[in-house]
């Protein structure tokens, strides 16, 4: 039973897939219909082969461009600035961004070795050179890591373009009492009058 | 992004993967070094090929026969009834069971249409007249299909050889307080003095 046990340390290996998970998957490939499991196994090569990188903004896409770049309804006067792709539709699932988007495919971490020219910072600077951005949004997140790479961002852009960040603060729907410490003091500390 | 989209709602549609869990497990593959997505894929399919039903118990098996079944150090006398493959991992994880076992594939249900003959009775009645076991222990799940299968099973057997049962009643590790009305039933209609 090699290629079982085989099947199921691949799956129990995946991302938020546990032991238990990893084996309720296996019994589903196993017991299924030969033509639902190919149909699987097909989406999954072809989204693999089809999705690269967008030659703009690198961000997942079919075609040269994806979706947003190619889109004549985007505003390309304004670029928002994120790590992922999944920052890119997080984003898009809050239906208030209409600009275009910069995707740096990571944050500069000393730790791991990944320096400022691992992430596309370079490509960023040609962008905003070349573009004519009325204003840059850095949507990084908050690990120490992604606030260091704020900053240097920050530094290396802006002498040439209008810099905004997101607003910091207490979350959509959150209490008081569970808040972590940190988010209060930026909030007290950003309050409004 | 049709590719995309078809591959989130493909992810979407595993038992047990929520939408989070389906975009969670599209970013890792689409991020993945193509050598380990290879791997992957490969490893589904050679197991999906090779395993097949074992030709004696209906359990998963590479070859003819099942683990189980081909090993010289099971006692080939005692015969324990199941419903899915699942179940013997789950009796075999136990390490508490040392003969062979007998796959229905399913149980009962006349509102999904499932009848006598669609759960591995027949072969079951076959195995145990050309046997020669001492002892058939009836290890079906405790839903009310799976008691009517019992009860059928049961009906059917009772004359040709010695029929046993799991034990009901409190599980190991239980508060009282927790456990359901129906358990606390059975275990004191069980009771042992």
């Amino acid at each position: 039973m090699d290629s079982i046990h085989k099947l199921e340390s691949e799956l129990a290996s995946l991302p938020g897939i546990g032991r238990r998970s990893a084996r309720r998957l296996m019994f589903h490939f196993l017991s299924s219909p030969e033509a639902s499991f190919q149909k699987f196994i097909h989406t999954l090569s072809e989204a693999k082969n089809k999705i690269h990188p967008c030659i703009e903004c690198f961000n997942y896409a079919e075609d040269d461009l994806c979706e947003i770049c190619s889109s004549p309804r985007r505003d390309k006067s304004i670029l928002c600035v994120v790590e992922r792709p999944q920052d890119v539709i997080a984003i898009e699932d809050s239906h208030s961004y209409f600009g275009v988007y910069h995707v740096l495919g990571g944050v500069i971490s000393p730790m791991e070795g990944i320096g400022p020219d691992h992430i596309r910072a370079k490509e960023l600077m040609e962008r905003i050179e070349k573009g004519n951005f009325q204003e840059v949004i850095l949507a990084l997140n908050t690990t120490m890591e992604s606030e260091a790479t704020r900053l240097y961002l920050k530094s290396l852009l802006e002498r040439s373009v209008r810099i905004s960040e997101l607003s910091r603060g207490i979350p959509a729907g959150g209490e008081l009492e569970f808040v972590d410490k940190g988010t209060i003091q930026r909030a007290l500390l950003e309050r409004k009058s």
